[in-house]
């Protein structure tokens, strides 16, 4: 292993891209937690933990965290359950990846099994749950993840029968889809991804999430990527791996490449954000909504958050 | 609409890539059989079918046909059942796709569905069985797809704690996953795969069939793109989009990207093939395998099959 290298250690956290309503509050709450969240990832990749664990670690404290569609408080499908969807990557190309699972606990500690396993990429639906038991992941009771605030969300939008992109809610802070990228203080980058899709969403859809390419991709050589947005955009547009090709193959930077690659997503009707950090240090933060919750860092420097802009 | 020029007419079909054992009789059975569904897509691209429409009838073609690895006929999982995974996508970026359903009698037919619907890219698990059902798309009982050889060589594969690519069963003639490219007289391209997987796989395993931009992807400007191989190292390397990427970025042939994104599947340590056509007419069929099914024609000419070689 190659010696630590503070400098070269960068971190981006989201919790959701949309067109959200401005609030007095400045969503001060959310921007906290990603704050503390954060700060323990700066902690961990200063003590030479590498890229992949930090963005489960991350991930998975978004999950816990019910102000993010993630793991307990995510969003419910039209038959009022959560049915979750996350992905792992790792810039030496092993990944992990969940669909539409609805008693792991953390989905994204079962997408890390996965990747650390090797056999088989992605599990999807019940045998998901199965799978996530014989590696020893903690499940939980589908009630464990709902929450008051998201069961009511729910039922307004069955009421209008609408399908509803989870920053766009209409009433309540809780916000969107998480997502951590990191690059270690050895030069590698990874990638997680973690949600439960869109507010009353026919059961059994997989969003861009947990499709390796589309809403999570990392490559030592060329960048990291977590997406947030309209995941069938997303995966249409082959998002994340997008840019890692824009990268290999036409020497884009990072920057250039997740333009152009929001502008596809645009395209084709969607809207939404993405964070990812480069190869050579790079990091962006973009969105074509009005906000997106993040937090980031670079090496040992201090931890910026952002909600509405 | 444009005026149909039957030059521009275009099709190939694949029925699985493997090192599979030479036997005397060829695999005529098979050849045959692909002969005959590409002389009907032949017909009916010259009377004007779209892409879209010749690629999922083939597919759906191959899925009733009990000597291939989709639909009746399908391998097996490791508790003797058979999950299914399929995609389509047309050149103008709609897609749909379907991971893991265990009674929609032809999966590429939900698939369909999906792309036309436009709503939900993809649906997993039994959830994808019910929304099937909402589309009015016909259900199967689980032992339609059940046959005499899948159930033998599920058993075998689990005696031995084996997952064995469709391709490289150790004996019995049914082969490997399905799907079909197309490149219409107006000049629309299109690309559907569907599969039952891996012999023996974990319940719940979705492979790179129904993964946009892995298995399955088409974008009128470049190529329509449909894989068979190991499902796990074509999702890493993005195989399908990454030939799309190399041709709109790197101005790659088709020829050219195709090895490289197959040289991608192999530094990874998998093998395996595809077939795939260009906007410029181009069409290729490779494989790092001893074999790999597959029927083709160009415009109103012979269609030619292969098998080993």
């Amino acid at each position: 292993m190659t010696d630590l290298k503070p400098q070269l250690i960068r971190f981006a956290l989201h919790g959701g891209a949309g067109d959200m309503p401005p609030k007095d509050h400045g969503y001060a709450e959310q921007q906290q937690a990603m704050r503390e969240i954060a700060e323990r990832a700066q902690a961990a990749l200063i003590a030479g933990t590498t890229a992949l664990d930090v963005v489960q670690q991350a991930v998975e404290a978004l999950e816990d965290c019910p102000l993010f569609n993630a793991g307990h408080g995510a969003v419910l499908n039209r038959e009022g359950v959560a049915e979750l969807d996350a992905a792992i990557m790792d810039g030496d190309g092993r990944a992990g990846a969940v669909g539409a699972c609805q008693r792991v606990r953390n989905p994204v500690q079962l997408a890390r099994a996965l990747l650390d396993d090797g056999r088989h990429v992605m599990f999807a639906g019940p045998n998901a749950d199965a799978a996530a038991q014989r590696h020893g992941i903690a499940l939980a009771d589908p009630a464990y993840f709902v929450t008051e605030l998201r069961a009511a969300q729910q039922k307004k939008a069955l009421a209008s029968n609408r399908i509803v992109l989870d920053h766009d809610e209409p009433f309540g802070d809780a916000k969107g889809t998480v997502g951590a990228v990191a690059r270690d203080g050895f030069g590698n980058l990874a990638a997680a991804t973690s949600t439960g899709g869109m507010t009353n969403k026919i059961p059994g859809r997989v969003g861009d999430s947990p499709i390796i390419g589309a809403g999570t991709w990392a490559n030592n050589a060329t960048c990291a990527v977590s997406a947030t947005g309209h995941g069938e955009s997303y995966i249409r547009a082959n998002l994340a791996a997008q840019m890692h090709w824009r990268m290999a193959l036409a020497c884009a930077s990072l920057e250039a490449a997740a333009d152009e690659a929001l502008e596809d997503v645009r395209e084709i009707g969607g809207t939404g954000g993405l964070i990812a950090i480069a190869a050579n240090g790079d990091m962006v933060l973009p969105h074509t909504t009005t906000g997106m919750f993040r937090a980031s860092f670079s090496g040992d420097g201090a931890v910026a958050t952002g909600a509405l802009d």
